[in-house]
């Protein structure tokens, strides 16, 4: 076996301390298919922060989901333009991001942070492009639908591919998109109407550079060494600290005010409550997150278990017995939320709250996968 | 700077990567006073558990605090029996724990695990110790007080060193001092309602081995290797899971009961209503806890700092421009619980909820010095 190099970090923990790389789970799983995804018909996509930790999901999701593609365009910043890439067996070159390179582009996948977002969607949408969008530039946006597939696919019902019109749909915070997978099912049986979130985040979350710092760092704490810091302020290799985003007049910092926000959004309910506490932990990759749930109408915890077995994109990991329930680890480059630990809330009376805990692939479900669930709804 | 061995283990991470071991640093704090601990008045000692995680931190704590004392038993498992320990300047010969091992002893310090403690505990009081015991065993046995110094002193007031009478008095489950710390200056001001409690727990709290794991399993996933499991069934290095202990029938498990029993029992209020989800992070020492409070009365946000400003053995960190909050590794060694996060809860109305995040060192606090702080109100 090979030590881990940062050239692993995207694959670093999937599943198991050693893994294959993506390409090659993909070609055993497909070994007797036909490579679908270059297609004649399909559209013109853009990867834009395609050598970022989530730009580089895309491309795993692109291909693990056949998703059907005319050309592809493989955009970064100016650093990286030249270099080159393989993606289904084919080599691309690493373009530097400019308003031209969305000429003719009917998808266009943004991962590259807010403000090139917001400099450079509306320059896509002009040209046509529909942006499907990672950032939080326009997810508050009310002209912008914030969508997950499994819960509010009608938001974006308007947006037609191949109408020649660009427009841009905004995918959800990695949080609020793993603690809604959830919730929204047992939502719609029971109606939320409090909701007590913390969370468990993990290095990805961060981006490609935070998880090779966590390493670096947890190599030199091991060798006594003072930890390097230079995405976080403060030591993380066995460590935790609160989220790093801004913290807000209110004292919650803005990672916690998405999961506020964005669930009102998404679930189309003002009136939601919803408090959260944002955490760094060093985990490698995928978020974990205990909520704790208030219903209007009484839920009993066999029926929540029963709604969640029979829920899209979840799986439930709940065995007492063995005290097997989900962790970061087992979810990693998994497409499912994993909840677990269901249980009647023992301080709330009658049958009116739960206790749930949660982990998703932050990175795929909470990023790549979802965006490409989006992209999907056009075709 | 040298590399972390396990022989480093119970100061590892205690403020920084590197740090000087107990001894070094208690002689330089006292190096101008005269060493108090031995004294021909003081108390005669035991501690049960010596070569443990919360035995090491007994002898630290009883140097730091000058507890004055007779003399002392190093007692432990057969295994350790005739080894040798220096502590304050003089050596110790370990002694295998026997029902003999209490003649003579006044204060006993119990931390060997729940079953010696339900074996030797009622044995050691029978020849006139009063045991203060960590385990879990007598906590919530009605004749017996569990006690937090801080919190609720009065408790304990019957028992008296030097009657004769040998005594119980529990030490609470670590977390649950933790959390309280925090809480009990504010519900004596406007009276805790609800809990909701989510545990970010270290290595620490499962023992000296567990903090080996973890390090063992970090060493070898950066390695490439598969990770040794013997103390906990699943990955712990870059990685969280629900907490070991076993799962009840109402789905929460041993370590969420203790939180939600404990703080009914100490706080004397049968109606206090908590829930509590319990996960172990891969920190090596000190606990962390994300904590919802709700109130009968109004408390806002500012009182409730001035308040934790005030408190005995709370010290507030709570910075939000500059994004300082407590963290594991700025507690590790320390006396006080951190507190920070303090911020008015938006999904409450009216000023009747609070967010807090609270870290504190389980092995002291949580363990140790809450055991002598008990000792010391006996003398
Ligand atoms: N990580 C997650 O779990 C997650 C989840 C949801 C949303 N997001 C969002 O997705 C975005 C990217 O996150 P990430 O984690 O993938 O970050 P990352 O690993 O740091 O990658 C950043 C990407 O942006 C590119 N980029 C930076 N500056 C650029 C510029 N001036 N022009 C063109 N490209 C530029 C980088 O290209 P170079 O290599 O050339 O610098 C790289 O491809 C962020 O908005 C983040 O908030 C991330
Ligand atoms: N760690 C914490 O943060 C924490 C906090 C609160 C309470 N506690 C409680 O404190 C106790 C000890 O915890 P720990 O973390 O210190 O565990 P640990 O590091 O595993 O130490 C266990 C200690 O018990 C001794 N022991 C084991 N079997 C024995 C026997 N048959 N006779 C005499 N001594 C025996 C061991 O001696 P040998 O070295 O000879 O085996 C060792 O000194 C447990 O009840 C735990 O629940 C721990």
């Amino acid at each position: 076996m090979e030590a881990i190099t940062s050239a692993h970090l995207c694959n670093f923990l999937a599943g198991a301390a050693t893994v294959a790389p993506i390409s090659t789970r993909r070609r055993q799983a497909n070994a007797f298919s036909v490579r679908m995804g270059l297609k004649e018909d399909g559209p013109s996509l853009a990867v834009v922060g395609v050598t970022g930790a989530v730009g580089q999901e895309f491309l795993s999701v692109l291909s693990d989901r056949d998703f059907p593609y005319r050309n592809i365009r493989m955009l970064a910043s100016k650093r990286s333009a030249g270099k080159k890439l393989t993606f289904d067996d084919k080599e691309y070159v690493i373009e530097e991001l400019t308003p031209e390179s969305f000429d003719g582009v009917d998808i266009a996948l943004f991962s590259a942070g807010g403000s090139i977002s917001k400099q450079l969607g509306p320059i896509a949408v002009q040209r046509g492009s529909i942006v499907v969008d990672n950032s939080s530039a326009f997810r508050m946006d009310e002209k912008v639908p914030l969508v997950i597939p499994e819960v509010n696919p009608d938001a974006m019902a308007h947006i037609k591919l191949g109408s020649g019109k660009g427009a841009l749909i905004a995918n959800p915070n990695c949080s609020t998109i793993i603690c809604l997978m959830a919730a929204t099912p047992l939502h719609r049986h029971a109606k939320v109407l409090r909701m007590v979130v913390s969370t468990y985040q993990a290095a990805s979350g961060a981006g490609a550079a935070a998880m090779e710092e966590l390493l670096q760092q947890t190599r030199e704490v091991l060798e006594g060494k003072q930890p390097t810091c230079n995405i976080f302020k403060q030591q993380y290799a066995f460590n935790l600290f609160s989220h790093n985003a801004p913290v807000l007049s209110n004292g919650y910092n803005e990672e916690e005010m998405k999961l506020v926000k964005e669930t009102r959004k998404i679930w189309n309910d003002p009136n939601v409550k919803v408090t959260a506490t944002c955490i760094r932990v060093p985990v490698m990759r995928a978020h974990a997150e205990s909520v704790n749930l208030q219903f209007e109408k009484p839920l009993d915890e066999d029926t929540a278990r029963d709604i969640l077995k029979r829920a899209a994109g979840v799986v439930v990991v709940d065995d007492r017995v063995s005290n097997n329930f989900p962790t970061p680890l087992e979810v990693s480059s998994k497409d499912d939320v994993a909840v677990g630990r269901i249980r009647h809330d023992l301080s709330q009376d009658g049958n009116h709250g739960l206790d749930i805990f949660v982990c998703g692939d932050q990175i795929r479900k909470g990023a790549a996968l979802n965006a490409i669930q989006i992209a999907e709804m056009l075709l």
